[in-house]
């Protein structure tokens, strides 16, 4: 019954604009690639986990996929918030404001919100308190 | 621009049957909840990784929520596939087919999915070459 986290899958509609996305704004690269008749499965990683982003290019998608209400979003943890948050904005990442999330009165986290190019929510996080 | 990927996040209808059913499929438990006013976080995690699944639980929310066509899935690693799909089986989780998938005549992991009481799903995977 032990179960170990993996990787999250999502299916994105530009394979190559995701890959960008994300090894620039997280610094999560290609690890492994594999090529089907239909689709193609891309998992990315850093050095920081080994926790994968998995990406499924259905090659015969025409249109947008939409979100639905249930999925929310993958979190990662940066060192200094401040300066991703500059970073981003000058990649032209359109990063969401930076606020601080506060319960019962003690500050929780400082975080702040991007899209990807399919339009999934990422929460970046200053790694600090139990997020780390 | 080292970011480590810390938690995915789900918004689930009825948190207690969430947890119950991450707990006996996964081994997955309660480490931190807090409550806000109209909506309670809930991180779950096991001893395997110290990736986290984060529920969000909306109060008022009245009906399911409805999942979209991007968001896949999440994917766990299990040493004995078959033995956990025996498991699932018995605790009536409703696992669907066990099947070895393939990538250029080559097998390339043996899995089943099965869905969370939310309608999300989970692929098992078996331990072995690069899902580990």
């Amino acid at each position: 019954m032990a179960a170990k986290a993996l990787h999250s899958m999502i299916r994105v509609f530009d394979l190559d604009k995701s890959m960008d996305f994300y090894r620039d704004a997280f610094g999560l690269v290609l690890v492994e690639r594999f090529d089907f008749d239909d689709f193609t499965l891309a998992y990315l990683r850093n050095d920081q986990s080994d926790f994968e982003l998995e990406l499924t290019w259905n090659h015969d998608q025409t249109e947008p996929y939409d979100h639905g209400s249930g999925y929310g979003h993958l979190a990662v943890a940066v060192d200094d918030l401040g300066a991703e948050y500059a970073r981003f904005e000058a990649l032209g990442l359109a990063p969401r404001d930076l606020v601080e999330m506060q319960h019962a009165g003690e500050p929780l986290a400082r975080i702040f919100f991007v899209a990807d190019p399919d339009g999934y929510q990422i929460e970046v996080i200053e790694s600090a308190g139990r997020f780390h």
